[in-house]
């Protein structure tokens, strides 16, 4: 069955049918599509194309079928190009043809379509949205059950400065905090209700727009109907949101693996999220991580994907279209499933703090406290640093330790350094001097571990 | 002059230096880091760290070198690597190098760099909102030069349903209004302070962040110091609104390039954009839109860049991250560029009414309208449908256009249908009857212009 | 069941379990994974591992598998990580736990897990060079169909110089000519046979890698383990051969989807290959060649995928490399789909001469043919382009086409020109001083016709 | 000075102007052009367009601008929209405007650019492939300075089995191998004569392409006249060697970022290709790699971008194609310095083999060849990983190493075990194991070595 034909003397293809066919993947809009249609039959009810008894049975007809849709036997021998079709098939079946082919007034497949998709993605960036307060609840929990454990801070891959873990932490929270925003975003831009635009150039029947969007949840009406029918911009802003989630997992991600690897040797992560070797007995593999990096990958390129197909499109609707889909439906499983597998992840680290403690420790991490100690006697920084580094390498070829200066060899080195300042090559000093917001000072990493847990409370109401 | 160096033995190779050096792009940023710096001496003064004397000293070479950089002789001879450090050799050449060296105080070049680009950017945007507002304004303007010519919409690159010329010029006012928006908030998250972040772990100063903030016209400041070392989310925020700008921009060119072909031959564009071939004497190419569309792909490209740099690298800064700048500063130019030249070629281009109103008339765009009537008395959509595209099939196939049929003849054809839906078979009777909120209906259109000269003034303020 | 777990305490949790699936995509692998076990099993038997018999049982049970996997029940009820998994459970079923256990000797998952792709692919890029043909050899059939049509040649989509359609049609051909080439690379590089490599440092048995790749049919062996266990590149050679192959279809289909349209009006495509609007009962869309062309941002997307996951890993194998599979599987699928799709599309597709050579004639495309004959007389190019186009501004403005100028109003106009130039107005003529070998002269199209009939044999081979 | 305008009424906007101005960029192709333009003067003479005397003429203004182009002034207060017509306004006033108007005849700029362009791009691949080469045989010689260290090589980031140096290095020698082959197929895509090809139709003048052919080293001529004028699949082929280079890059680089961090620390990089840090007077950063790896994104960025501006345009030649020389220009200056600082980078690398041969003995990697020694006395694989992996697991809870277990434990804990197998639990017998062609035992290694620069050897020729 096409919902076209008339001017068609030939039918399709019998590879043209299976190469346009999208009900393999299309089937999942199949609940937006019947609430969908719920609405429209209102509409048309409230101006007069269906009286109240053909109101009556059409939605019977598709509150059944919302029902059925929800088991997976619903498309079985479904031979349709698409989830529509389906739906009006089996309409027909259950409230008559007749009726069945009044559901189209005043409608298009491409108002239809776009109401589906901003139905479905709306919810799935809803799930998103929880799946990634789920995450950042569980970084506060890894955060707060070590709140006072140090470790080097990197930069260039390079022990750079003592921090505390839960500064660390913070750092990835701050992240998603953006993430949680964008997604906001991204969802108030899909959440304007298309319904009313036909083909492309509007309705032709007076449907009141503003009362099937409030029905459906919608916070606004499209203001044009070429731009709806043309209009995939919403599921860029989707999927771009996306994008640096990954990037943030990815990151976390790499960070983590090599954390727990033999080298670096601070956390660990639970057997329920590693894996083994089908030859080597002895490994044990952070796979969770390394796949959630490598859908990054994929991610983007679904991005790309849609950015592809949509460039240089002419005005309005084009069958390419319909590529967006798939990536689309990819980007959101993949999505769901990386932020959950995170959080499982992050809930089974733990980190041994000796180890990161002494790494601090022995790496010339703090050379910056001491030099910001002769700055703050007056030296000019710059010279502060020069004195610091010839420090560094007189250690690094005597094969000495930070902690290994006493006071007096310290002045001994440089008129400049008093002896108290020798305390400050114990890291757990030097993240004192720290105390400014944003920064890895004690007090300020507690605050702001407070404040976190504030925020994450008001992003979950 | 390299501002490190006390722990190193030996200097950095020739190859190395060429390689990783700065300076030809990031020059670009001079002001930004001279403001950047000028902010910072305060907040240094602030707290001791400069005495009265010292700021008068350091802010009096710094207004002066603003003044400088504006010309580009300001960097002739420089062998430095980046601008930072030609800053500081000349800062040190007006204020003495003790004083010079004390301006790295609390500050390291992570955050500087942060700031710099943040401030730079934030610029950038508003030059882009403005390049924005004014290519909508010759849009707006282009609508209201033809309010009552009729073309054909179009799906599938074929004739769909007639349209009014503003209504299909306002679908690109609802793109590129929706692109501002996302210009705004790109806007809001560059806009956050990061100075006090130091290199990762926070300044070891107590400098009032706040009230730097507020001298340099920020909203806000960062909250995580290792959070700004990593972070370059506010970048990818721009390129994606840069990246929808462009989609929007590529089929506008798309559509352009083809209604002034000589198959559509509708609109004319102005002798200044469109450009000659160096072999074929007749040739009038619409090289402006051409190029506009092509840089797409260059725009795509520069946001994959980053991203894929991004992708994977552990926290926090790593050099990687210099990559950032060069796809940045092309994606602001490319942008900017392309905002003019679309801006110019509207202004130039001529609706030549006629033609395109014969094209609706010719296509049987009209089909819909009639369909639709059929259904507003009663017959269910679908059905209509089929009526209509058999009737459609027997003009093609007696070559008799939607005009040549006469009341009469319709009624004939399907007793459906009445001797006044022949009316419809005009195109300017059949849009009045898409009278609804986004429609193209006459009323709805004017409506919307009006609608759209408001939305955009309020841009502009 | 897990081929792994000594060292296990925990099992893995059911989100990990769920993530790190791979079997709904891998089955595919199935057979390649067999015969690539049958192939392994020699090896193991001609270095005493395996027994004449136990290699016999094994040898029974894997090629009844064989018969088996054909059907998709093979994996009814599965619930195994991946096919790998799955293949040796049913090998236990059938040759015991102990047999089945002993074929992991000397071989790791990761030289496993290539040599299946790669058997898998290369019969793939087969099969897409046969598609690949299949459609160049539609492609030459319907330039035969019409040698002697002579169409306007564009560049910047406006008419250039007038061609003969078999020209314009052999341009493709050179195209897909390369593309089959590339393919050609692409699978030599795949080519070459992993097992022996082990996990990463090689196979602790001395299996004669040479006999199983002759036995597989490989051209030859990989010389470096550590490689192997992290090489995709073969996949990566293959993706961007498909990128190129859908750079080629996609402006093959956008060219089409114009001559096609109204505005153009030169082609028709058959109706098995396009289709109507659920709304527009006149609509005739070219959904075949759209969803083509929409189809080549995916498979860009998913080069785009492969290469950024794979982008700054550590060596050798890690997780993030089972994200390959799906965006290569999708990209085969859309590939071979999409070329069978043009390969049916160009068969449907009839040239109407008329409506072309009248745009040709009306164009003022013969130009360029008016200005050369200047130049063979001796005027200097660059001066000749000039008279042309003056002569072209004039007719424009008089409403006049280049057949309306006469030989007299020609040497009125500038006397350089002769009466007989007149001639050159009519495309046919000016097309024949256009012999020049890869020019559109009639005589040098026919031999290039002919000549690529031979090329496609020789492919064909 | 325009090369077009006779049928234009008004010149180009100033917008217009700037914005489709290339001079900046392609002036790096004048040589190219110079020496296109003395072949072509050759063609035409041949063909009697230029007569003996115009011919020496134009030979040798051309030839003295070679000489002067070589100098950065040429250009200086050139105000032309691109290099061709600098060189056009040069060549009259060395030649005369009659003169240089010839230059044009049977030329398009289609032709002439994608002349320039393949002549400019086959120097580069040259280039490129020997800073390939010269990279390669740093890696050799950096292999052979330790032909016996022993390294724990890596899956997922985990120690995986032990491997010698020289096998590691040697994987990278593979992948830059197959670059080096995919560059020589770059070039011979690129390396084929387009002249005469007009700007899609063919030359109207009958020049002997094959002598302009051999006269510029090209290996072939073009076949089809469109299919050159819109053809940048050489571009692509080219683009694409350099992601594959720029992919191996990366994983050195990031190999490397962690072998010479603290963790690992394995390895030493000179001061000369390392820096320092502007707050933290103890960093040694890597910054040529992370340089390196960071440039992988940016030239994978430049891949997509013209990808994405040649998808679906219509044929042949659009204006958007001018957007592929940035990028292409880009890409290549990546390469050859990227490829530049990794040979010298590589230069200054020390192994302290001391430090990766403790981490193999530590580290279990040694397990696989234990199972494998109980395979090879009879046990199924996959029993004798269990077996290990038991033993491990013990290990990791005593606290014990592979090295502390004796030959009596071991039989203790299996009886399968001989007190033997207690030598492979030293990583330097248990490689001896994997004397497979591709595996690291000793001899294959030193063989793989030895053949390795006899490969090299012959790529240099």
């Amino acid at each position: 069955m096409k919902l076209w034909g008339g001017r068609f003397e030939g039918g399709p293809s019998e590879v043209f049918d299976r190469f346009g066919r999208s009900l393999d993947f299309d089937r999942i809009l199949v609940d937006a599509d019947l609430r969908g249609s719920l609405a429209h039959a209102r509409g048309l009810h409230k101006i007069g194309i269906l009286n109240a008894e053909e109101l009556a049975v059409l939605t019977s007809a598709l509150e059944q079928m919302r029902k059925e849709a929800a088991a997976a036997v619903f498309f079985d021998n479904a031979e349709e190009e698409d989830v529509h079709t389906v739906v009006i098939r089996k309409l027909k079946e259950r409230a008559g043809a007749d009726l069945a082919d009044k559901i189209h007034t005043g409608r298009s497949r491409n108002d239809q379509v776009s109401l589906d998709v901003r139905l479905w993605l709306r919810e799935r960036i809803d799930d998103a949205k929880q799946h990634l307060t789920g995450l950042m609840e569980e970084l506060l929990a890894l955060a707060s059950r070590y709140p006072e454990a140090i470790i080097p801070g990197y930069t260039h891959t390079r022990r750079a400065q003592p921090v505390l873990w839960p500064h660390y932490i913070l750092a990835y929270f701050e992240m998603f905090a953006r993430d949680w925003e964008r997604l906001g975003e991204a969802r108030r831009r899909a959440n304007v209700m298309p319904l009313g635009s036909g083909a492309m150039a509007g309705s032709g029947f007076p449907i009141d727009r503003a009362a099937v969007a409030t029905e459906l949840g919608f916070d606004a009406i499209t203001r044009n109907s070429m731009d709806v029918s043309g209009d995939r911009d919403f599921l860029l802003d989707f999927e771009h949101a996306a994008n640096l989630i990954f990037l943030h997992l990815s990151r976390l991600a790499e960070d983590w693996i090599l954390y727990t690897g033999e080298e670096y040797g601070w956390m660990d992560l639970g057997d329920g999220v590693t894996s083994g070797s089908s030859m080597m007995p002895q490994k044990r593999n952070p796979d969770s991580l390394e796949l959630i990096r490598g859908k990054a990958g994929r991610v983007f390129g679904s991005y790309m994907a849609l950015l592809v197909t949509m460039k240089g499109l002419p005005m309005t609707y084009n069958r390419d279209m319909q590529e967006d889909k798939e990536p689309l439906f990819d980007v959101v499983s993949q999505l769901i499933g990386s932020l959950e597998m995170a959080r499982v992840t992050v809930s089974t680290a733990v980190l041994k703090p000796d180890v990161p403690k002494l790494a601090a420790e022995r790496s010339w991490a703090v050379a910056t406290d001491l030099a910001d100690a002769l700055a703050r006697n007056g030296m000019p920084f710059h010279q502060a640093h020069k004195v610091v580094g010839q420090m560094v390498l007189e250690s690094v070829r005597a094969g000495k330790s930070a902690l290994d200066w006493t006071g007096a060899e310290l002045t001994a080195f440089h008129p400049a350094f008093t002896a108290e300042m020798a305390a400050l090559l114990n890291p757990r000093e030097g993240i004192k001097t720290r105390e400014i917001f944003g920064g890895t000072g004690p007090r300020m990493v507690a605050l702001a571990l407070e404040e976190a847990y504030k925020r994450l409370a008001e992003m979950k109401e």
